[in-house]
């Protein structure tokens, strides 16, 4: 697969179809308008699927797992085992994303992309670049290689989803240390100031929040991202798990279907995913505002507005199953609300 | 039944589930505290239920439907008819709030509590007060009286529901003008400006949304509501919908189940059942940011936040319709995910 002609050949929305959902949304009874974001979603759906009445039946959340080099400097509120335990434990059913699928009715794909811990588990796919990433406080977290080969993964795995027959597809992460990586790669991309950028995770302190702080100033200072250079920011202070993530991004609008935008970490992937292509953004759907302060950096960028308000920050892509219930809303409104036609109501439209 | 009798035996949350909730929260398998909104919900249900592991499995949207005298006056962009209309294509399931309830498995009742109109269809509940209210730009909505019967429909209906093992409520609405008798009772109970409360509805003009504004205040002038007195400001200022779902609020807290408020509407219901009995609140979780701008008022009065941030109008309990994924996520979530215990997770608690 050749990375560059994928993304060349990443077209936006079709407009004749947009235009022809937004009359369907015009002649059900309702106030013109009045179902607000539920209705944008349906219409852009309908032009990235180039199908009238899209479908969004088969769901399903991918979680990038890997771990982080940076975790040496402390960084983290939780021991680096827990990557590995709680992507075993996404097999075992028992975790928040496996609670939260089962209640909209979509699958998970677990991804070892990088997890430093040898595992062969039924349910995890292996598709690991190496044992987790250098220390980016030190030097590159990957080489430029291992990004594109990354990012690969992501665009094979949708593309296969796609083959599947998924058509609505949400990001998710496991990897101790991410929230350090995803600050790295938003204060670079968005012109932030890291202080502005970072927040204590899975709960550190005041004191640990500082040093995350230092730390991703150290990155970024040792490292020298190249700005106007997506795929140097993402290898030099990303991780393999965002990588893999900017590849569901590539491969989704590659092959026309709507991905979910979870919290941080997969925001600061869409974000890397949208300055590679800004065509890609047309098919990226957010969820929630996660607590990470980031997020609304990434957002702003994005110009994106989330759609949930629940100050959650689990991670998992447990923001993003939840916004399919809303997304599944938003096009059975759009596909089976009645007309004017069939309510026998004349002048339901507002008379201006 | 007395209803001063009713709002004294209602009692606020019980604190010892409250904090038995947050015990099992605070064992289950993510960093503390990581599902945000969703966590409060549960522990709340909780403590509203005085049951560790309650269910909302029977969920039922509560749709009060009346027309409202000050129609006359030409605050709303949509003909009078369409109160009688909508109502009754409640019952032919092709409306929004059918699509939504369906979504959400949760069933809708319908009830005519004073539209201008004789109905006698399968599916509306008669309560009728009267065939709409006076223009309260001329004189009071209704008496006193009536506003008390109207609130004791709202009671005695949720009293019902909760017999009938309905464990979740929402509160919805079809009332041409009810936009106009919402801002106003927003205006005096919040001491908000009429300007600040008013919105365009449905879809006014400009030029509408003044008339509508002087309208409302002349109404205030008119009236002279007595804002410590909150079933003053209902009879005189609000509609029969609305005193409706005041009584819904009520017998909700009465009965101990959870209610949601949909938008504009069922917040101005909610707001005057919280001036009559601080208590309620507690019951009451909120659903989403309505585009109508009094909402944000009634909210930051309620100290409530939107959980949906959807921009939508379209009333009928749309919103609060789909809130229930979210209602039944946190339930879901709070019962079903796994411990520290069944992990073998020793310290995924975030090291301080």
């Amino acid at each position: 697969m050749e990375l560059q002609k994928i993304l060349d050949s990443i077209e936006g929305l079709d407009k004749n179809y947009v235009e022809k959902a937004q009359r369907r949304l015009d002649s059900l009874t309702k106030p013109l308008g009045s179902l607000g974001v539920l209705e944008d979603i349906a219409k852009n759906i309908v032009g990235m699927r180039r199908d009238i009445f899209p479908s969004v039946s088969k769901k399903v959340v991918i979680i990038m797992c890997a771990d982080n080099g940076v975790y040496d400097e402390g960084v983290s509120s939780c021991p680096k085992e827990v990557t590995s335990s709680v992507a075993q434990n996404f097999t075992k059913g028992i975790t928040g994303i496996n609670i939260f699928a089962e209640h909209t009715k979509s699958e998970i794909v677990v991804v070892d992309i990088g997890i430093d811990d040898d595992i062969s588990v039924n349910g995890i796919l292996n598709k690991k670049i190496r044992n987790g990433t250098w220390n980016i406080a030190k030097g590159p977290a990957m080489t430029r290689e291992e990004a594109i080969r990354a990012i690969c993964v992501g665009v094979e795995l949708t593309t296969d989803l796609k083959n599947k027959g998924y058509n609505l597809l949400a990001t998710g992460e496991m990897g101790i240390g991410n929230t350090t990586t995803s600050s790295a790669i938003t204060a670079v991309l968005t012109g932030s100031s890291v202080e502005n950028v970072t927040g204590k995770g899975a709960g550190l302190s005041d004191n640990a929040l500082q040093n995350k702080i230092r730390v991703i100033n150290e990155a970024i200072e040792v490292n020298k991202p190249n700005k106007n250079d997506p795929i140097d920011v993402l290898s030099k202070v990303g991780g393999f798990d965002i990588a893999g993530l900017v590849g569901c991004y590539i491969g989704a609008a590659y092959n026309r279907i709507p991905i979910v935008i979870d919290g941080f970490i997969s925001g600061a992937a869409a974000l890397v995913a949208c300055e590679i292509n800004p065509k890609i953004k047309e098919y990226i759907i957010p969820s929630h505002a996660s607590d990470e302060p980031g997020i609304k950096n990434i957002m702003e960028k994005l110009q994106l507005q989330p759609m949930l308000n629940l100050k959650m920050r689990l991670g998992e892509g447990t923001g993003a199953a939840l916004a399919f219930h809303i997304i599944d809303a938003a096009i059975t409104s759009y596909t089976q609300m009645g007309t004017f036609e069939d309510a026998e109501i004349e002048q339901y439209v507002p008379q201006q």
